[in-house]
């Protein structure tokens, strides 16, 4: 449930898109492939949205396994055990996902007014 | 999970439009809003759907309390019991909402191909 916060601006879309009856993408994978590009870490990703190791990896696993190319790499090594960023193809991926995001969320901006006038005032 | 034959014509988008930190609006109280003005029952609505009466009901009444006017109407008498339809804001939300819908769809279908080439062949 999003923060009332959230909709200081007016109703706010939230979509996944079926790539097939496998395969989804949703918020949340988006914010996982965001979070892994901005701290280099799957395990740091997750922990900032209350998910297990386990639980982020597997996310990771199903998004590498629906593309031709992992959209997730792995660097081993380093003292610090190695982090994880995003391919060019993970970057592509989020890229599209975002611009999906911003034309739906428009698609509900154009009837806010429309909505609001429904509801109670 | 959506059908595999729904994936014919490329990727889908399922959309929630959350009106506030309370309301959400989705393919599924869209789907029973629709079945209920092709039936004129909340209870075969529900029942297409595979939803419990009590359900269909609860989402009807959370419906109905999000908005200034109710979405559902219940008609009371008859030899039937009476039935269910959609008043004006039943009507203007739900083509409001598929309204989105569709411009969501079209936002992922331009998408499409592009999704489609980061994807196994």
């Amino acid at each position: 449930m999003p923060d009332p916060d959230a909709f200081a601006d007016g109703p706010r879309a939230r979509v996944r898109v079926h790539l097939d009856a496998e395969l989804m993408l949703g918020p949340g994978k988006a914010e996982l492939l965001e979070g892994i590009a901005a701290t280099g870490s799957i395990a740091e990703a997750g922990r900032r949205m209350g998910m297990s190791y386990q639980r982020a990896w597997s996310l990771v696993q199903t998004l590498n396994a629906g593309f031709a190319e992992p959209l997730v790499e792995r660097q081993r090594g380093g003292s610090g055990g190695g982090g994880a960023r995003l391919t060019a193809t993970g970057e592509q991926v989020l890229s599209i996902y975002r611009a999906i995001e911003r034309e739906c969320q428009r698609a509900v901006d154009k009837r806010a007014e429309a909505l609001a006038a429904l509801r109670r005032l």
